[in-house]
């Protein structure tokens, strides 16, 4: 029977398939509804997704932004105000059937030319800037390819903060200032690294200067995209009409920027970097449950065994942690079996024995080891909760420590997307004239031209791989989702 | 200067207007995106929102219910699975333009038909039961009358509870404790009394059994729906083939009830209710800001103060309190008024010579009286609040004391519904045999028939006061939104 319940494939074998049971089988998400790219996000998932969005948005009200909330509807004559914008992602919306005498409305790819047409009204003076908006929104991209759930989908769940400045200059410190909070949360919180890449011209956001994503390398040696952020200069306030005066009564267009957590996607990263062969290993600080009291009992101490577990599960509630008992009838070893692959960070036994000992039983799951811990010092679960944290994040890094190869040449190159690593390397330029080699890296090593590093300055020395002219860039390729 | 900014029209001569000016003046909600049932929520107003959501969550938790996400769309073929409901609803729906191959999808007006055929799924066994479901998610209905925002609109923001038992029994229980729901957030927290009401026949949730609704009486004289809850019984179990079997591996059909709180809609209760000609009055529990610290100085002792008021906003905000300084460069009084227009419970003042002689001077909002705090026990602002959230619900609770009257003749209703009351009647029946003499209601006195109590038992005594039947319950009368 545990069998049947249980991941049957190894992560490092058959990554695709060990993804898709792992939704299935830890109750994540559910693709029995049937409906090409939309899916049922199951409790499990749910609440993991809730507690992300609480830290993240956390973040950016710490760092100066605010809530808003705006229509799921975008009217057509708005879209149509940013050219490359208009053009970028008219293929991928979802119309509303038109209704006569009312215009033709689109549901939102993304937000910008909803909110810039109020930003123009909000904005006056250089009294009211900075001005720091988001919200936390579905948004929907009609994908025809949408099969991998929460990885390609047409309707995700993310943030989107919108911000307007008086100088280029502090809109591209928001810029630094939003790789620094996926930095902050994406991997000093949930434990997953990654590099903060400057994307290629050919690559950005439609209607941006530049685009700086965020790639996460996946177990099977491809880079998915996380929060990308992206300057956007005065592109989207000439067409919107966002102007100010400043302290001379000069007016100007303001500078913006947008930044775009999809806390969904973020979640597939969390699963599938610190996930293992027995299942989910949940962060603490987003754990839907954090810890599970399992209590051990025959038909003579069950109760008093219950309600030992009971005030137990009440004093660490009241120090703030989410904790259960599990009381169903299952045997103790089903129990186990159950909560590991939901990847509950750590799981308190209590016996008969633990009792008399005054100590109990801890399970951790990352590193399956068991100690025993006294009751009176349970509070100490806390911390075990973030060295919990710690342990994640360090055996992330120490995955991504050998996975950045630097090559000189082709052959290499091929070499290491092959193994599933990322490849740095010198590159004429990720201008418009570097868009050839990257034709060339895609055709010949079926992987991309990632960008270069925005967290920090590389330098190239010598020629381009590919062209052999004089390299601009130290760019970085690598197979991608 | 100050004239412009404020309300000019006052909330008992003409509330229509004042409504309009409260959300737009106290940035609320903005309305000049200009696209018909749809409007911005702006962050004062989005923090009132969040604040209210998560009390409400906290309080769906407790009582044992998962959040999940399901999708904005639902497949045609859904709705046409319960036919009261695609007959109720189908008007309302905005649909997307087909896609080629493609099922047709509508954005969910609201999620029995999305969720049930998972619902099919998950429940197998009595011990899959109860299964108690939420979510909170935007919804859409089309509207040709959309034109009060936040009252009435195309896009809305709710919580949807969703709920499955073995028995009739317990269905009904849920209807009580989802009663007991509205009683306990909106009534006691949020401070707005209600009915809660058991709709006629005629005016239930389309595939329902029953439907319980929440009516407050609006400062105009009408009733508004808030919080309806759904006593479904069997009808969508047996569409959607949502079976169990018990322990006796005898297979029956679920009970279902659902319980739906409409965010958006009770801020509308919050702020008409509350709120006064200086503006809002906003609830201490909900929010955005519960405390605005204004600093009094001259360019001489400026740092000072503004230091001091830096270091009081820290302590308060170490014991959980929203606070904040306005360091803005206006005169205070202007600065009163507006933190006043946006409903700000309390307001401290720091001058020189609140410093000397360490106390604060305290404004309360409600009752516009000022008070001196000493600095050595700002700690008891919280129990501040705590008194300033118990006052506007008695005033509230005081604002209903007469406004529901006993009438035994047509004259009578007529006056009291004129006078913006509710009137409490002997009728024939809320069964479909009254929906005549409900007519008779609505056309003679433009009021309608609201229904019974559900949270007790009334006993008619006497005739039907318009078809002169015996009367089977006691009704209320009201105009409505």
């Amino acid at each position: 029977m545990a069998k049947e319940k249980g991941i049957n494939v190894s992560k490092n074998r058959n990554f695709s398939e060990w993804y898709s049971q792992i939704l299935d089988k830890a109750e994540v998400v559910d693709i029995r509804n049937n409906l090409k790219g939309f899916v049922v996000i199951r409790p499990w998932g749910a609440i993991a997704i809730e507690n992300m969005y609480s830290l993240y948005e956390k973040a950016l009200k710490d760092k100066g932004h605010n809530p808003t909330f705006f229509p799921v509807v975008i009217p057509e004559k708005n879209f149509k105000k940013e050219s490359s914008h208009v053009e970028g992602f008219t293929p991928e919306v979802f119309w509303l059937e038109k209704v006569q005498g009312e215009e033709r409305l689109a549901l939102r790819p993304t937000s910008e030319t909803s909110m810039y047409q109020m930003y123009s009204l909000w904005v006056r003076s250089h009294r009211d800037l900075p001005l720091k908006l988001y919200q936390r929104a579905n948004v929907f991209r009609f994908d025809t390819k949408a099969t991998r759930p929460l990885i390609r989908g047409r309707e995700f769940y993310w943030l989107e903060a919108h911000d307007c400045f008086a100088s280029l200059k502090e809109a591209e410190k928001q810029v630094e200032e939003d790789i620094l909070m996926t930095e902050e949360i994406m991997h000093q919180r949930f434990g997953i690294p990654f590099l903060a890449l400057k994307r290629p011209e050919w690559d950005k956001f439609p209607g941006a200067v530049y685009t700086v994503g965020s790639d996460v390398l996946m177990p099977d040696g491809k880079v998915i995209q996380q929060p990308s952020t992206h300057l956007l200069g005065q592109h989207f306030s000439k067409a919107f009409e966002i102007k100010f005066k400043d302290e001379s009564e000069k007016e100007s267009y303001v500078y913006q920027t947008c930044y775009g957590p999809e806390i969904s996607r973020i979640l597939v990263s969390v699963i599938s970097i610190h996930g293992d062969d027995s299942g989910l290993v949940m962060p603490f600080c987003i754990a839907p449950l954090q810890i599970i009291i399992v209590p051990i009992f025959n038909q003579k101490n069950k109760n008093k065994i219950i309600n030992e577990s009971r005030n137990i599960m009440k004093k660490l509630k009241e120090i703030g942690l989410e904790v259960e008992v599990d009381e169903s009838e299952k045997r103790p070893g089903e129990k186990y079996y159950e909560w590991e692959l939901k990847g509950v960070p750590l799981r308190l036994e209590i016996g008969e024995n633990e009792l008399k000992e005054k100590k109990l039983s801890l399970f951790i799951r990352d590193i399956k080891k068991k100690e025993k811990i006294p009751i009176k010092e349970l509070s100490n679960l806390q911390k075990k909760g973030e060295d919990f944290d710690k342990r994640l994040k360090e055996k992330a890094d120490k995955f991504m420590e050998d996975k950045v190869l630097i090559c000189k040449d082709k052959k290499s190159i091929e070499e290491a997307v092959k193994k599933g690593k990322i490849a740095k390397v010198n590159f004429c330029s990720i201008s418009k004239e570097g868009e050839k080699c990257a034709e060339t890296v895609e055709k010949e090593l079926g992987a991309e031209v990632r960008g270069e590093r925005r967290d920090m300055k590389e330098k190239p020395s010598g020629k381009c791989v590919f062209c052999n002219k004089n390299a601009k860039v130290v760019a970085y390729i690598a197979k991608s989702y």
